[in-house]
């Protein structure tokens, strides 16, 4: 309805009160100011004929320096594909075969939730926030006390990310401490993100001997293989190369094994510029954008069309020290030239995003998570790993952060969605009946009142009062808040957990280590 | 120098002694990692086409609805240049006044520093980041504590600042509470801002009657009416309208007083979205943009080619209170839609962001004053604005924060300067040396080794270290590392202090409330 309509309307202050009571009901999910899958693209770091030479650089690095190390079952697919093996034990790829694999690349992917309301498009620059990381330490935000994090605390995290709208899948992001046996541990790991979310999860496996049973189990949850097989809920991280320019054999071995299991692949690639990639952020990027070229080719090469995120993650170091920072402008600018790659080609993509360098969930840690976070989500970046909750360059994950993630990646969301340019937004008439003739202002005007609902996104515990309310309020401390609900969710029961028959099967089958 | 030529050097080792020896050396200017004056523009938030049809809005709201309460003085002005004065009251423009306005209107501006290395030039692109606002409190940090804000913090803000290489410029960001008469408040403004800094300064003026003394006061800084013309240090922050669309009529008296004195003009228009302009993001963006094309007619009838800053500085509302939001999306997209029609309109301009609605340096402030500081610098904004040291909502200024904030800045700036692609920077040669026959990492590399000190910020308060050192460190606190930068700081001779002669003579001239 236009402004005109409005105000030529019979009954005004009738429609007014319906249109109040209208919003106090919740919006539809296509009102809602912000939502999963948001298109970006507004940013664009790099310049066409950057990227075309970023492209070019990456096909002369496959063709002329290739990856070492593939397994014998990776170099008998790839060299089938038209890959061809050298001497050194290198394996290089013509650009004719990149080309190609571009071209028939499954770029139609959608990652699933359990629950269907939760699954994530990855065409186009639609954009979505989730957690990831292998962080061993649980951040006791307020005891300031860095401990080893256990397969409670990832329930927890499950649990947690389940309720936050912001927060779109959930990623693996801390290692279970408390489970010295590697099976067991990648067993339980997806127990605990399954049995806390419904949401689209990703995990790991240590060793390719646990592919088996790790899928026995994803059978079990889904009701049946056919069931996991028709909605795979569970994606597979995969660190399938070593930077620079190898294949990580047994992670390729886990790959093969799971694309015949129907998971969803991340090509997952982590150098670290300055240290496994090299130190200008260009170079980095040709870097993993070959590396995961490569992986391209390597699951076509097993089966044509499976699903694939091209996972370009390169990391910074902080060149002083050779440590990571994942929270620099650097990191930011990386995962946004990544991310334009990832347009270039079409191709669905995932980066990381959101790493706090800051122990703690302070101010350093609020302006690191955001400038990445804001920055990827504008260059359009179809999956944004490790957006929330991630402190101490990736080796500590805190709840409380997680929950006030929610919030920050609330706002970048809002940026995301952008600016909408259309005749009722320009408000030339509302300006012109507020001016002239008008009460001089625009508050309470029906304009203002249907765009408060749907073009303007409310913090969760962000706080926006007057230093006076603030103080009469016995000045909140935003970290207790986020402790209070963080309590709250984890003291309800997880709408996310097993049926109790298959709960006790799986029990049954596997050592799970969390009570039932 | 190419990789080629550097592993062909005979003396390698040698040279890169010298290297190492030159990189322990500051680095010149030029190769800093950032700087003022980084050229933006990588963000783009609004369409061509979404550009235009803004334009045309504003263009419409000018001629059909005009402003109301010009003052006679700018009614004469105005109507000289073509303006139409209606039956009404209200100033109307016709299309061809504004456009040929554009056209000639000043694009050369460089603000000035009292000390030249702090010159702006607004040109393109180019971003600059610099404090702003009329807080009412000095936030105390450590003690949680809001008090009225004096001259003495103001004059602790400006001297703070003077030492921050990514606080650019210092426009008043607090009101001297302790200073009651107004004449004596501006005055003492002026006194303390530019007594604690020789970076470029903005001021407002209460009263036109104030302006004379103003005057005379700058003069006798630059050591006479003729320095001050030549290279005027600080420019007028001029809220020259009051949204929607009239004229504020003794600011524009004060500005056109201004104008005849040498100073230059920033045209504030800070309309509120939801309240005082239209809620929706485009429909601000229409008035602010139809309220400083005004303000630029009537700069350019007083003296064409008067150095102007385009101020079209739209605020957010929170529409479930009216108040101010300034550390929301909603007002990152605001701000930086508003620079991309500065360069639309290839004029410098300005505009406001890095406000926290946080009332403490907490990870709420840190994402709010991210996600809108580097918004802002990748479109390419010349002034931005209330960068640091702002909370809540504007209400109140942090001298700890503000130090944080260079930190912030520093990073968002990096972001700025973006990803360069050159023949170096994509490394193919490099990635190759290291991978075949080389050490397979590129740690200690030339590459490297160079691009550590010109690529990489390093921030100066914001932590990095691992969880182990930081705990053995006795985990250093962020705030209170600010708190003991800033006293360090403060317990130092200021630079930019006068020289006794002309400050006896100012204090002879001028009740100075700030201790000799």
């Amino acid at each position: 309805m236009n402004d005109q309509a409005r105000h030529s309307s019979p009954n005004r202050s009738g429609g007014r009160a319906a249109r109040r009571a209208a919003r106090s009901a919740p919006l539809a999910d296509h009102l809602r100011p912000v939502r999963p899958g948001l298109s970006g693209g507004t940013y664009a770091p790099l310049t066409q004929a950057g990227m075309e030479r970023i492209h070019q650089a990456a096909l002369d690095a496959l063709e002329q320096i290739g990856l070492a190390d593939a397994p014998a079952c990776g170099i008998a697919h790839m060299t089938g594909a038209g890959a061809v093996l050298g001497d050194d034990g290198r394996i290089r790829f013509p650009r004719a075969l990149i080309e190609d694999t571009i071209a028939r690349a499954n770029r139609k992917v959608t990652l699933l939730g359990r629950d269907p309301r939760h699954d994530m498009d990855l065409s186009g620059t639609r954009v979505h926030y989730g957690t990831a990381g292998a962080a061993v330490h649980l951040v006791d935000a307020s005891g300031r006390v860095y401990r080893e994090s256990t397969v409670q605390d990832l329930h927890d995290a499950a649990r947690i990310a389940d309720r936050l709208d912001n927060i779109h899948f959930v990623q693996r992001p801390m290692v279970c401490r408390d489970i010295p046996d590697n099976l067991e541990m990648d067993l339980n790991t997806i127990y605990a993100c399954c049995s806390g979310t419904t949401k689209h999860v990703g995990v790991s496996f240590t060793e390719p001997s646990f592919v088996q049973q790790g899928l026995a189990l994803l059978h079990m949850i889904a009701g049946g293989e056919d069931k996991w097989r028709a909605r795979p809920f569970v994606s597979n991280s995969n660190c399938f190369v070593v930077p620079p320019m190898k294949f990580a054999t047994e992670s390729c071995q886990v790959m093969e094994l799971l694309i015949e299991g129907g998971m969803p692949i991340l090509l997952l690639s982590a150098g670290q510029a300055g240290a496994t990639a090299p130190a200008p952020i260009a170079g980095a990027i040709v870097q993993a954008v070959a590396e995961c070229l490569a992986g391209l080719v390597y699951v076509n090469a097993v089966k044509p069309g499976h699903p694939a995120v091209f996972g370009t993650w390169p990391f910074v170091s902080d060149l002083r020290t050779g440590a990571m920072s994942g929270g620099s402008g650097e990191q930011a600018l990386l995962t946004a030239g990544c991310a334009q790659m990832h347009r270039f080609y079409d191709l669905p993509g995932g980066a990381a995003a959101g790493i706090a360098d800051a122990k703690l969930p302070d101010m350093q840690a609020g302006w690191e998570q955001a400038m990445s976070n804001v920055m990827a989500g504008l260059s359009g970046l179809n999956m944004i790993y490790e957006a929330a909750g991630m402190h101490a360059s990736l080796l500590g994950f805190c709840l409380e952060s997680l929950i006030l993630g929610d919030d920050l990646i609330g706002q970048a969301l809002r940026c995301v969605r952008g600016i909408e340019v259309d005749e009722d937004s320009v408000s030339l008439e509302t300006i012109r009946a507020t001016c002239i003739g008008g009460p001089g202002h625009f508050l309470g005007s029906d304009q203002t009142l249907g765009r408060m609902q749907t073009d303007y996104i409310y913090p969760v515990l962000a706080d926006r009062t007057s230093p006076k309310e603030w103080d009469e309020r016995g000045k909140p401390d935003l970290l207790e808040n986020a402790r209070l609900r963080k309590e709250e969710i984890l003291s309800q029961r997880s709408a996310a957990r097993f049926d109790p028959i298959t709960d006790a099967q799986i029990r049954a089958r596997f050592n799970i280590h969390l009570p039932a």
